[in-house]
């Protein structure tokens, strides 16, 4: 088999056999087969796309390239969750509390954030003491303990899609659904998912930016889901503004810690009950996604969400009574922007948000950047809402004098008022399984 | 500019700049743009395509990419020639004198053959003696001498071309139209050429198997000469079967020798005065094309063309004798191959010829590939001649017993006799300019 005339096969738009998937990931990651070879393969794939079953042996053949984590050990089916990425999104650090406190065990590997989106890890280390390098074992034991982990994603877990996944960010490949797929289901499948719950945004702060592709994204995730046996499903929900209204990585800890005590942002809320619902229907715990919510919300009612996510923070050395207390930093260089008129916040580009945040010191402009975990915006006015002039709308809080001063240009013009109230999308629009 | 932007600029379908095709080139040569960007763009070009103004850019930045000649001291206007390449195709070698003994000098940078097709360099080293490789002042003083001159590639002419190809081997990217192109008529411009007569060839032996590709590949290439200033007309040529009867090297300069000498074969005739009367059209020394073929065929009858061919060998350090007395060495493993019935033969693939001479010893597989100069394959009828059975078809010159024996494999049902006269389809089909 020669690698050339599986590309050629591609171009051409013939499907390419099990084996040959194989041949592909297998020689790639062994350093057979060149970059450029596998760059010249994923502009082919962009152009052709992949047949369902083709995606999935993809997905397997990238599942299978590293270490797997076996999670039958933990004696209860597992079910991982997953999101697209947006701005301000922080569900994780939400629904995984309410969901080990309904009982269906949450082991999360999750990334760090690049570019314009947040990364849970990131948020995590905002907590003084907290350690997100966690041994396989270490991991195991508590989540069997307490039935709730966060771990930053380990070395050898897929390489193919880290090896893949480099070369594309260079290769203007990464936008191909089959490969944005097969790169999202391999690493569910790799830590050992039996269940899987995708949280696939869409709108001006999300990666898909219309409800069509990111449909064309989750229908594609699914068909992998049930070529490979595992239970998938697909929330698409709206990212045309942030979830809830801060964005940066110790003031999202705060906004979770408030929702966790019921004083919670409400389309946060939604996002993490529905999500969390269907984690609860994936992990065989009730049959009913209504039933799902309903349980969600007695562990919110009743604090046991919120003793699971301090006892959580414990549990990785973090001090969760800074937590508790809201103790955890904050950037100290901060500015509010003020409404120039009275009216309605017109719908804003939640991608601006996103950039505005990471230029103030939150995010990641390329993978070497270092962050500030107190830097962020919070919106004290989101789309739809009645602001008087002079209130404040954004609240910029920078890492230093010069980033934001250079928030303050982008931040300038980028929430307008007006007189008509806005009419808002559904915050979720479809579920897809 | 990043690289990466210019990969997804021509993703979507959008022209690049001038000056964006520049940083490709320029970056490509120097190294500061990768293999893996290189293979992603071509493959984004492949299914893009390119503007006509987009691909003579192209053309102009790989011409610039290296060394390139200055022709203006021959005191005329320099016109080329170039084929796209066939099976038994000895062109050059014919319209070379000609077309210099009626006045326009041939100053010709010629390739090696690879794979199915040779190459002029391979049948001029058959003759004891002759050396390709000239310097570029022996190259253009002999020119200046007698007219006409021909030398293998220099190593740093078009850069850019040789190491781009390279790539596309690999990446399967060499069928792309303006890929094609661009290369070609690189070469041309890098040669100096102010004029440029292309042979396009079509069909089986050929490496556009249909009409309708050779055409758009022609269209373009003369598009780029149009944009750039160079006067280029194409000629679209059948290519179902070998120019000539000879496919190989030695026993095609004695076909060339014999058709210098009045006892040529009617079709290596017949694409040899329309090539060369545009090239005496291109040289401004003629104004119309059938005025042109007069001339070219006065050389052949008057002799001038045959003197003219004995010189040039004699120039280059060639015993144009032993050509003069067919004493060029012929491979003595050979075997006829008999017709088992008697009628018309039937066409049949040149491209199987060409492998059939390759296996012989003719061709090399890879460029690393040694080749035996007196190997080849005769046919001694052609598709539409009548034979009886038990007459040779074609007669197989082998390297060795083993090649030969591999030879014969290829050969058996290679050529099949019919009831039936063929309809051949025109030799010349159309003139692009």
């Amino acid at each position: 088999m020669r690698m050339v005339d599986l590309i050629e096969k591609k171009r051409e738009g013939e499907p390419l056999s099990k084996r040959e998937i194989r041949f592909i990931i297998d020689g790639y990651v062994q350093g057979t087969i060149p970059d450029y070879q596998m760059a010249a393969w994923a502009m082919a794939v962009y152009f052709r796309g992949m047949l369902p079953q083709e995606t999935a042996e993809l997905t397997l053949a990238m599942a299978q390239s590293g270490d797997q984590l076996d999670l039958s050990t933990l004696g209860k089916r597992f079910v991982d969750k997953h999101s697209t990425g947006g701005v301000g999104d922080k569900t994780t650090l939400l629904l995984g509390p309410m969901v080990a406190a309904c009982g269906v065990p949450v082991a999360k590997m999750s990334g760090r954030g690049l570019g314009h989106t947040g990364g849970t890890i990131d948020k995590l280390c905002s907590v003084p003491g907290f350690r997100v390098e966690l041994s396989r074992e270490d991991f195991l034991a508590q989540v069997k303990k307490i039935g709730l982990s966060v771990m930053a994603q380990t070395g050898n877990l897929v390489p193919a899609d880290k090896k893949l996944y480099a070369l594309r960010d260079v290769t203007a490949t990464v936008s191909s659904i089959p490969l944005i797929a097969s790169s999202v289901m391999s690493k569910k499948i790799a830590a050992g998912a039996q269940g899987i719950v995708l949280d696939v945004k869409y709108g001006s702060g999300a990666f898909m930016k219309t409800l069509e592709e990111a449909r064309v994204l989750a229908k594609t995730m699914v068909d992998i889901g049930k070529e490979l046996g595992r239970q998938t499903i697909a929330v698409l929900s709206n990212m045309n503004q942030p979830l809830g209204r801060a964005v940066g990585n110790s003031i999202e800890v705060l906004e979770v810690a408030d929702a966790l005590q019921g004083k919670g942002p409400q389309d946060l809320i939604e996002v993490s009950l529905e999500l969390g619902a269907w984690m609860l229907v994936a992990g065989e715990v009730v049959s009913d996604v209504e039933v799902g919510k309903e349980r969600l919300r007695k562990s919110l009612e009743s604090g046991t969400a919120w003793d699971k996510f301090l006892a959580f923070l414990s549990e990785q050395g973090g001090d969760a009574q800074a937590v508790a207390n809201r103790r955890l930093r904050v950037a100290p260089w901060n500015l509010p922007i003020l409404a120039q008129e009275t009216g309605y916040v017109q719908p804003f580009d939640a991608h601006r948000i996103g950039i505005l945040a990471m230029t103030l010191g939150a995010g990641r402009v390329t993978k070497e950047s270092s962050i500030d975990l107190g830097a962020g915006v919070v919106l004290a006015k989101k789309a739809g809402e009645w602001v008087e002039a002079g209130e404040p709308i954004l609240q910029l809080y920078g890492r230093d004098k010069g980033s934001l001063a250079e928030g303050l240009q982008l931040a300038q013009f980028l929430v307008t008022v007006g007189s008509e109230a806005p009419v808002l999308p559904p915050l979720i629009e479809e579920i897809i399984r």
